[in-house]
């Protein structure tokens, strides 16, 4: 019979298996995500038969060759958690690292035998071999250690001695073997020469910010007095307007130079009148491009002093948007037609979406056979703001029309020079297009928030959102409205339904944004019945906001003011549906401990001063109409006894409430204001977690 | 500022993103399994902007180097399908190669700007200038073909000619590029320069019994007659009761000599009385070890020819028990004490599960310096049957005690001599153990069922069992008992019990077993209350069955002649569960279609001549009282109207039922039969599909 040759696999003693980590993204392809501070991982780790394993949790900053490393604890089901602090921004590395531990196995075993009393002298002389050989691997640094340490050495064969002294009584000899310090020192230098090893996997961290952000966006150019093109210094002015409402990302739509040629006129004319603007997405003219500032708008020194003043006056970051397209006026239409596609009569067609046409834009071609000096062009524009003027975050006007290849290389570059970037990808196409995007590097997205409504489809999404692998590497940050999207929903549901989006995106997602002041005024009236696109858009003319009109700042003030106060709304990863009996209404809970921790008393009991901050969110979906319902509290997860009662705090009507049991009533008139934000502590607790939430 | 140096990636230009393939095991560290036939590929495939792409299925023979391919067609939201066939037993591999489309999508352009008439001489002259470069790369032989074929080219040409051809009307030079023999060669010759490949994924193609398969374990030595030990030629005349109640698979405990050391008695008596048989599994002597047979057994012969007479007569396989584990007695244990961990005490270690021992067995070390030969002897054991014995089938004896690695190793090297060997994992241990092992390449596995029970956790367990990703490598095979396991519903809940757990296994898992007579008989004792002991087992003693006394032979063979009339049941893929009000009951169907595609109307009727066979299986959970529920149907999956009404032709019982509408009622009295096993047709169907179910 034909037989192969015998081949033994490299790893054939190699006897532990890890797998199915977390966080991991597709398989380690991409790194995942985090921002500064505890970072949980979990694995299942195994080995054949009946002996126990050690696992430890290796990392390091990227480039650093030594690892840190700290054991992982068993947690159910071949399960395995650890945990370690990335307090800095940038990337790191991690792995999992797993062997036979055939001292525990015997720590185990002993414990059964002495218990059941027999066989113990056996056991007690292969304890003492066990010892002996880590002594030895103390004297030669042939242990994990990997380094000396005679002390150590004898240390272990001093116990190694009474564990095999025939003479003293079993019971001494095994106390002496279970002691904490023999503990340590066998984990110190065990023997892992055929440990298993994982991949390496990568992790970025970012600022706090790419997790918790309020964004606010606004045209420059509507903030002139009546007639006058709006200035980065009427921007500056208006700072204090938008700090007061507590937001700390202002995003401006392009400001570089608009094209002529094809210019959009009021509610997207095909023609513009003279005098028109244009949209400021139609990038480029004679008075330049990309790097260039729109000349009305003002300086590029008024833009430093701009940045420079949100940063250090409010706290507040300026985000530029970067709109990989062009106005036919650009001049890299003069100095590189290379970048562009040329039908077969030399004109360069314009963006198209057949039948639609874009006849202000060109888009560049990223097929060119000059593709390198276009991606470094392009790649450059980032840097050029960087660089000149400061700032560190951007929005990215349709990444998905661009190579996506090219955002992979861009991003990872951009972020290995500015680690604390921030890079926001507008893409509403197709969902797993919009998860690679975040796969490949940005640091936020947009979501179909603005199109999820009802309470199943709100919670299916934000689920997937809140979960892995989905929050291991996206980022959502939700809108309820932008320039280009006012939702149905806001053209008919009036003020409860603004209040009632705001609540949902801001407590739905850590990150948020909403475009004024189109918002806060609950602008309402769309171009044609039936579409997204506002009345005389601000993407194609100036608008003179009357910003003393009815407006809703004061609760947008307080829901940001009660994002800032509570950690729980401070990330994605804890948040927890709960059962309502009234499809009207939806109820969610999120919570301080943004590693995926599930809140539980005895999660907090276990941690000292920590002070568990828990939020639990009722909306009414119905902007029209009172709605009550019971709703549901997870009780045994909490670890919380239905006999005990629970103060709930309403941080919006600064209302007070009892709850106990498992179910509560809760009424909403949408007319006083749509939701509930509780901050929700245990009445009992007043003891020294007094003002801990519980 | 410090810039990295500029690294283009080498796939810069590859505009296509691919993703999520299924079937892949663990990003493709292990491969799929499956049996002859169509083999269906799914996988997420997409680029930036609105340019279609092409999706192309490439499959071959491992070793071969050409590939074919197939195109894939889009489903839904960047999914794209394909299949092939594979229909010899072996491995294949696979992978997917995507592009972005030129042609498509100026076909799909062009049909809008026809029907809004504008602009469409310079998309004709586009079009032009595609098929002309497709036309060179037919001439020159750089397209997807890789073959010059100057007459596709040619007649390329010839199209481009009339469709740049100014002076035609633009309608009929349309009609020209759009012929679908222009398509095809336009796929042909694509410019694939810049298409995105998959990784190359592996399939093992089983025979079809490892998808399907009906198994019985009975113990040779208790068909002797009375008093006398049972031999293989008693096997042999008993196969006729085998094959009559339609068992597929007759498999045996080890047949080789039992050791003397530590013997154990009757009831696992810890020691045995002269002249008690032992434990089967105490496997090794004077007499020899893995390659022998016990003598009372007969000989190699007597073996041989047990196989043959169940393989030509019956159509029956005998599968081997191979247990890695040996007697004191074993002949390894003296030559080859090096495969043996030895205590301080100079003693091996029997094997042991503190407190428990089995002083009758010592388990190999795996850790031992010896281990290449050692592992080249446990796999010339495999080997050694079926080149001897012409054995094809092993039910492996706790696998999970034996280096995981090894198995990887010992399957693969076996499997690649002998691909229609089908290997049975005995782990009943850690849920990710046990799927770690049919990773490893293990072709069926044993299941939790035996200990689940109520619906949720049936429904629970097979909706993890029959989808991605473990129905693409795990084969659960369901034992209502083994000789191990008398669970406390067999104990107590009699025939219809048994009848019931029969039912269930053998129909939610396409591979199944029964350890006889005790099943048929009902045997029903156990050793002690509150274990799944036997009472008197087999494992320690001959046991003198009466056949004759009251059984479920019978139900049992109507069971497997359903299974086999139905192809339904014969894979695990297609399993539905229905809504059920009562939750006493359980229902759900499978039907013929192993692919996965799911049950439709419209399915079949694009593939006219096929009869799908549509099963559904309603089984009362109570085997005291008589249960009724209304049983709901998922009508609009099946593209069936609520109107129209359904035949159900119990295959048990051989009533005829009519349903009608979303919600039908069931009723079981499980002293009479406590399942119903339905074939489902459509009344109306009385057209050509007339003999099909649907």
């Amino acid at each position: 019979m034909a037989r192969n040759k015998t081949a033994f696999p490299r790893d054939a003693r190699r006897r532990v298996t890890i797998e199915a980590l977390e966080p991991e993204v597709d398989g380690g392809r991409f790194p995942a995500k985090a921002t500064p501070g505890e970072v949980r991982v979990e694995c299942d780790a195994f080995t054949d038969g009946h002996d126990s394993i050690g696992v430890a949790l290796l990392w390091r900053r990227e480039g650093r060759r030594q690892w840190s490393e700290a054991p992982m604890v068993f947690a159910y089901n071949d399960r395995w958690r650890g945990r370690f602090m990335a307090l800095e921004v940038g990337r790191y590395e991690y792995t999992i690292e797993a062997w036979v531990d055939h001292w525990a196995s015997w720590e185990n075993g002993m414990r059964k035998w002495l218990e059941a009393n027999i066989d113990v002298e056996v056991h007690l002389a292969m304890g003492a071999e066990l010892l002996e050989h880590a002594a030895a691997r103390a004297i030669h640094g042939t242990g994990a250690w990997g380094r000396p340490s005679p002390e150590d050495g004898s240390l272990l064969a001093e116990v190694a001695q009474v564990v095999g002294d025939e003479d003293r009584p079993a019971g001494e000899r095994a106390e002496r073997a279970f002691a904490d310090g023999v503990t340590a020192l066998m984990w110190k230098h065990a023997d892992r020469s055929e440990a298993t090893r994982y991949g390496i996997r990568r992790l970025v961290v970012d600022p706090e910010r790419a997790r918790f952000s309020a964004w606010y966006e606004l045209f420059p150019r509507s903030l002139g007095e009546p007639g006058r093109h709006g200035t980065f210094r009427d921007v500056e002015a208006h700072l204090p307007y938008v700090a007061d409402m507590g937001f700390d990302v202002l995003y401006l739509p392009p400001i570089h130079p608009i094209g002529h040629t094809h210019r959009k006129g009021k509610n997207n004319a095909r023609v513009a009148e003279p005098g028109e603007p244009g949209s400021p997405w139609a990038i480029g003219s004679e008075e330049g491009g990309h790097k260039s500032i729109h000349p009305e708008l003002g300086t590029l020194s008024d833009l430093k002093r701009l940045v420079r003043a949100a940063r250090e006056e409010y706290g507040i970051e300026v985000a530029l948007d970067v709109a990989f397209q062009v106005s036919p006026d650009h001049p890299w239409v003069r100095d590189h037609p290379e970048w562009f596609r040329h039908r077969p009569d030399g004109t360069i067609a314009y963006a198209e979406n057949p039948p639609k046409k874009y006849e202000d834009i060109y888009p560049v071609d990223f097929e060119t056979e000059a593709w390198e000096s276009l991606w470094l062009e392009l790649e450059s524009v980032f840097r050029h703001w960087i660089e000149k003027a400061g700032i560190r975050l951007f929005r990215v006007d349709n990444p998905h029309t661009k190579s996506l290849r090219f955002w992979e290389w861009c991003v990872e570059r951009l972020k290995k020079d500015h680690p604390d970037a921030i890079i926001l990808s507008e893409a509403f196409t197709r969902p797993k297009v919009m998860y690679r995007l975040a796969k490949l590097g940005y640091t936020q997205s947009y979501t179909y928030f603005a199109w999820r409504r009802g309470r199943w489809e709100l919670e299916e999404y934000f689920n997937e959102l809140a979960n892995p692998p989905v929050v291991d590497f996206f980022r959502p940050n939700a809108w309820p409205n932008t320039p280009d999207i006012l939702t149905d929903q806001l053209q008919t549901g009036a003020r409860p339904m603004f209040l009632q989006r705001l609540v949902l995106a801001a407590t739905l997602a850590a990150n948020y944004g909403i475009y004024g002041p189109a918002f806060e005024l609950m602008e309402s009236r769309p171009r044609e019945v039936g579409k997204e696109e506002y009345l005389d858009s601000e993407k194609y003319q100036i608008r003179d906001w009357d910003l003393d009109k009815d407006n809703i700042r004061d609760p947008i003030a307080r829901v940001n003011g009660i994002r800032n106060e509570n950690p729980a709304l401070q990330h994605n990863r804890s948040l927890r549906f709960l059962g309502v009996d009234n499809p009207d209404m939806i109820a969610y809970t999120k919570w301080s401990h943004a590693n995926g921790a599930p809140y539980t008393y005895r999660y907090l009991e276990e941690r000292p001063g920590d002070d568990g901050n828990l939020i639990l969110v009722v909306v009414s979906l119905d902007p029209w109409n009172t709605q009550s319902s019971m709703v549901h509290l997870p009780l045994d997860q909490w670890g919380v006894d239905p006999g005990e009662s629970l103060e709930l705090h309403d941080l919006i009507s600064d209302a007070r409430y009892v709850w106990s049991g498992w179910s509560n009533y809760v009424e909403i008139n949408p007319h006083a204001f749509p939701a509930h934000i509780f901050r929700v502590r245990r009445s009992g607790a007043r003891d020294e977690r007094d003002r801990a939430d519980f």
